[in-house]
């Protein structure tokens, strides 16, 4: 069951895509009794109140820090370019506001809200969830089911199918801020190739333009561009190159003179562009809430499509801004009164904050407006949706432009409603264990949200890396739809072939070859069935109450849980299973080891270079021979893995990855089997 | 075994107490054979490479982030003041350079160094370790032995005895930055005793000084002072001012005047004072180096000491430095430059760093001088031994000043040999379950160097803390000899009684006023015998392979297990037993509850409120009827608990806790139990 309630006027989110499905509109709580309604509390223009016993977990909020379980701290929908994902950072780059309370009841929460949003998950009070917006015009959805699922099906529905990636996008990916060159990239693909390391993309950062010019190549480093992208592809190559929200402001730049002239370019009160540096120094910000300037801004990725790129990233798009025009005035000015005096700690540590708070400034925030709906909205007010309509605009341009494929997008910035347009990855992560913890955590809580095709920059970022760590890391992301290795300029090389133990990532990343019709099947039937692909064990095990404490294990689609080892120098750790499972150890040698373990607590010893993983009772996995790209996977010749007795069905989903039409019944084969087999789908 | 071989011409460090011990003084390696001389190789004016099995472990490196086994990183000495403890931190406070590899072959290394020192543990290299001092004078010992108990051991007793503090330091202890005023002060006193909380010490953080200055009192916010310390004395409390390296450049102030006019402080290369911003502004920096100053600086804690003040914390003595006169000069004309202009990424983050780079300048470290024995010495030669020097001063000081009676000293900065003349907390942590974390990791490496007298600001200095991890935190400081509860301005308050459940916080705190006969009697034994208060399981359980891995649980003297619970929302954890054990569980009623438990991996359960414990086999556990301080806690009338069959002896140490004879055999009392009794200890 799902209940509305209307506060004042919404902004229009582009997030509930099926409002019918909220049967209930009510006015308010008052005088309503019964289910979730004796466990909230609502004081208008204050807070939304929850109780939570003492055993209720809090699920959801997408990309937040902390566990899976929510509870024991604050989070705020408050799109921020942070690359400091701290257990005190209260916002990442995503706003959504979709939470479910699980206990003795089950019961869910989303604000359709475009503004700033505190989620006090038992923060100020361990018994209370507080929930208070910026401001009281939002629509309040309450969901109430018998389970998690339930729930989170009944919010996934109503928001709309999750986006779908092209089939190519769930093999690896190498990433660098940056690869300088044709050749440089050539390099990477050589040395993947030569040592048969599995590889489908090469990502291109921010300095494959031309002086950070969306929407240009730099023809020096990356002479005859077309002519490259087609020599990649016939090494099964694609390249993903960036798109940046911010358009550089230069004359003669024709992205730059064509917005300008239209007038796509967000403004000032006063109607003049609105001006703030981001990497190409002085830029302006096309303002995507405006339908026009959307399309036309989508429509400029035409000049990569048309070239060969097949894939796109955007970045930077909460929208970061290093600082304005105006903004660095004022603090030069202000840094003058600082001058030359005895600058005691009130003042030294002023003027740094001064200085530093120049980036992401709330008050630029405040200082530009958009046309939204013939309305003039200051961004404030949307700030959330900022990133979330830059991905849309993308993606309704490449339904328009290239109806017939799949086009990789995925965002930094998003928002519930995003997940139609495209994936997300989870941000400018660290090289650190604790983030391979976040890594494994936001996913559940990304899916829940809509994101599925989600993962995090594998072996971190920023901070320079270590072998085991990468090595670790490679162990949990070859579960992961987005699989990419990305890191930062100045920072440590960690393109697997850097490292000395290359037969462990090898043996690894080819595993994850070998896993893909299974992986892709699960992410196809959770996509098309607005389910998650990555569950925490409670979703799954909802009486159990040890499952619900489990933060470090999950289960993969239907058959499969996995414990990532992640603490450094550990030769394996402690994993908690529901019910009995088959463990299977993947060798060194490439060999799988299995054996079957029983419910309850154990200790598994799992080597640096071991992945270990369980298979559930009454469960089939289904392997392909692998491959050193995605075209190169036999997603029709399986080995089938099974644990239980009797016959063992497995739903398959396969399809070409690249046409859109996803709920043909034919994708879908029905796999019978009895003991672990060889098999052709049919 | 200890060898010992000299590089260069070492400037003195003050940490070898006994250097007869190296009895063994070579040339160099070559030509060795066996032993240690196997896994070690110097390449001069390079560095140091131990080859790393990989199951050898790497303990030590005293205060430094990460695991007790450092594999996996770089550890710098370079003592910084530096709040961000993150994964990715290569230096805090402190430089302790002494570290042993335990494996097939158990070996140790020191370097007596005053420089600064790279220790890259397995990060360039999995299998290897790199020393990399930065330049080659020093004095390099390799200790040799059967266990690592025992190089530990050696290392110890060369270096000296520990630091021991009088008994009431044992007590629990409150701080915040900062408590304003004597009425301040005594509501927090009031609302601890009020509640029962047990309590001995009140910190004063910077704001009880007179405009920064040390050894001044804010004569409005805390008049007649003496008789404020006094009124405290009789409600048992004592009173711990901090005290600044940096000393406010004031005229008229009769401190800097002295100091001035005695040629005290550090100076230039041309002889001027060499003047940097602190909490007052502009300061100048007692030369700790020159014996004259030394003893001059000691002295002015005579102006507390006659007030009835008996413990200080020594603060910013990295020293800490906001920026330099010059440099501030500097960083504004530079900025000049960048007035005006439109900032390209480069300009832009070269703008920040410059702002950003005014604090800790390695430049400024490089730009004043030290008298030391009788050399002019520039500071980043011995940069890391001047917080140890501050240490030495204040204790030299105590011991001319108030030579019947030990005076509470613990400082930031750090270096070995510091350890004789106080302890340290570990720093500007945060309110992160992390911290917690390598609080219990941290406590054992310290150990290790020397530092037994030693804790962490419980429930984290910076950032907000929740209720959940203040109570667990809590759980584990009640074992740590520094038992601290301090945090920043600006964050939320966490005296304990600001918290919903006091009655848990009650209960935990209270236990630890009932552990002191045990805890006390540990450090003393520890501390004369120069062993280990807190161990890593592996120490004691060496051919337990198990037992090296396990990072969250330590050995507490020599009938103690504990096992924290450190993660937010669990409601249990798993613990390794080496070997058979007695569980015990603290209820949230006050009663011990407790079961034997089998050798092995065990889940076991632990409510929020709920404290556990493991008391080994064959040892027993002496309780006090507990207190609320520590005056009032009875040493002598004890209940002791017990596992094993049989006679059980305990080698119980009990003092005054005030003067300092320390070795008096009298002190010893062995108990003879059989079986849970209640007894007097003679």
């Amino acid at each position: 069951m799902i209940y509305r309630i209307r506060f004042g006027a919404m902004i229009e989110t582009d997030a509930v895509m099926r409002p019918e499905m909220a049967a209930k509109l009510l006015q308010g709580l008052d005088g309503k009794k019964g289910g979730l309604f004796d466990c909230i509390q609502i004081r208008k223009e204050e807070a939304i109140y929850c109780r939570l016993d003492r055993k209720d977990a809090v699920y959801g909020l997408g990309e937040q820090v902390r566990g899976i379980n929510k509870r024991g701290w604050i989070y705020n929908s408050d799109n921020s370019d942070n690359p400091h994902h701290h257990e005190d950072t209260t916002s990442l780059y995503g706003s959504h506001n979709f939470l479910v309370i699980a206990g003795e009841k089950n019961y869910g929460i989303f604000l359709d809200y475009a503004g700033k949003v505190a989620f006090d998950v038992g923060y100020t009070e361990q018994d209370m969830l507080l929930i208070r917006p910026e401001d009281w015009n939002f629509d309040l959805y309450l969901f109430e089911g018998d389970s998690v699922k339930e729930i989170v099906r009944d919010f996934r529905r109503m928001t709309g199918r999750c986006y779908i990636p092209p089939k190519w996008a769930f093999g690896y990916g190498q990433s660098r801020w940056s690869y300088y060159s044709a050749d440089e990239v050539r390099q990477i693909v050589k040395k993947h190739r030569e040592n048969n390391l599995p590889l489908d993309a090469v990502y291109l950062d921010i300095d494959y333009m031309d002086n950070y010019k969306d929407f240009t190549v730099n023809g020096e480093a990356f002479p005859e561009f077309a002519e490259f992208v087609r020599e990649m592809k016939r090494q099964h190559i694609h390249l993903v190159p960036i798109i940046d929200a911010g358009i550089k402001k230069e004359d003669g730049y024709s992205v730059y003179e064509e917005g300008k002239e239209k007038g796509y370019f967000c403004k000032k009160e006063d109607g003049s562009e609105f001006v703030a540096a981001v990497w190409p120094g002085h830029a302006v910000f096309p303002d995507f809430f405006h339908e026009e300037a959307r399309e036309w801004f989508g429509n400029q990725y035409d000049y990569l499509l048309k070239q060969g790129i097949d894939g796109f990233w955007n970045d930077m798009n909460e929208p970061a801004i290093f600082y304005s025009e105006e903004r660095l005035l004022q603090v030069f000015e202000k840094l003058e009164s600082f001058k030359g005096k005895n600058l005691g700690m009130d003042d030294y540590f002023g003027m740094l904050d001064l200085v530093n708070g120049l980036s992401n400034n709330r008050e630029d925030y405040e200082s530009f407006y958009h046309d939204y709906r013939g309305r003039k909205i200051r961004h404030d007010k949307v700030h959330n949706l900022f990133g979330a309509f830059m991905t849309r605009a993308a993606s309704e341009a490449f339904e328009r432009l290239q109806p017939e494929k799949r086009i990789l997008m995925f965002s930094r910035s998003s928002a519930t409603g995003a997940h139609r347009y495209g994936g997300i990855w989870q941000g400018d992560n660290k090289s650190w264990w604790s983030h391979l913890r976040l890594n494994i955590r936001m996913c559940p809580s990304l899916n829940m949200c809509g994101f599925l095709y989600t993962g995090a920059d594998l072996g971190g970022f920023g901070s320079n890396t270590t072998e085991d760590l990468m090595l670790r890391w490679m162990e949990f992301g070859i579960f992961t739809p987005l699989m990419r290795n990305h890191s930062a300029a100045g920072t440590r090389c960690q393109e697997i072939y850097q490292f000395k133990n290359l037969d462990a990532f090898r043996n690894i990343l080819q595993f994850r070859y070998r896993l893909l019709p299974y992986l892709y099947s699960e992410f196809m039937k959770a996509a098309l069935a607005d389910e998650m692909y990555f569950q925490p064990l409670a979703f799954e095990y909802p009486e159990d109450d040890m499952a619900s404490q489990v933060e470090d294990q999950l289960l993969v689609g239907e058959s499969l849980m996995i414990a990532p080892v992640c603490e450094q120098n550990a030769r394996g750790r402690y994993v908690y299973l529901p019910e009995e499972m088959k463990m299977y150890r993947l060798k060194q040698n490439g060999e799988l080891e299995s054996g079957i373990l029983s419910a309850g607590h154990q200790y598994v010893a799992a080597e640096l270079e071991e992945l270990i993983f369980f298979l559930r009772k009454g469960h089939a996995l289904p392997l392909a021979a692998g491959g050193n790209c995605v075209e190169e996977v036999d997603f029709d010749h399986l080995t089938v893995l099974t644990f239980g007795d009797g016959e063992i069905s497995y739903r398959y989903y396969r399809d070409d990855g690249e046409s859109r039409d996803y709920d043909n019944p034919d994708h879908i084969s029905v796999l019978h089997v009895k003991g672990d087999c060889e098999m052709t789908a049919e």
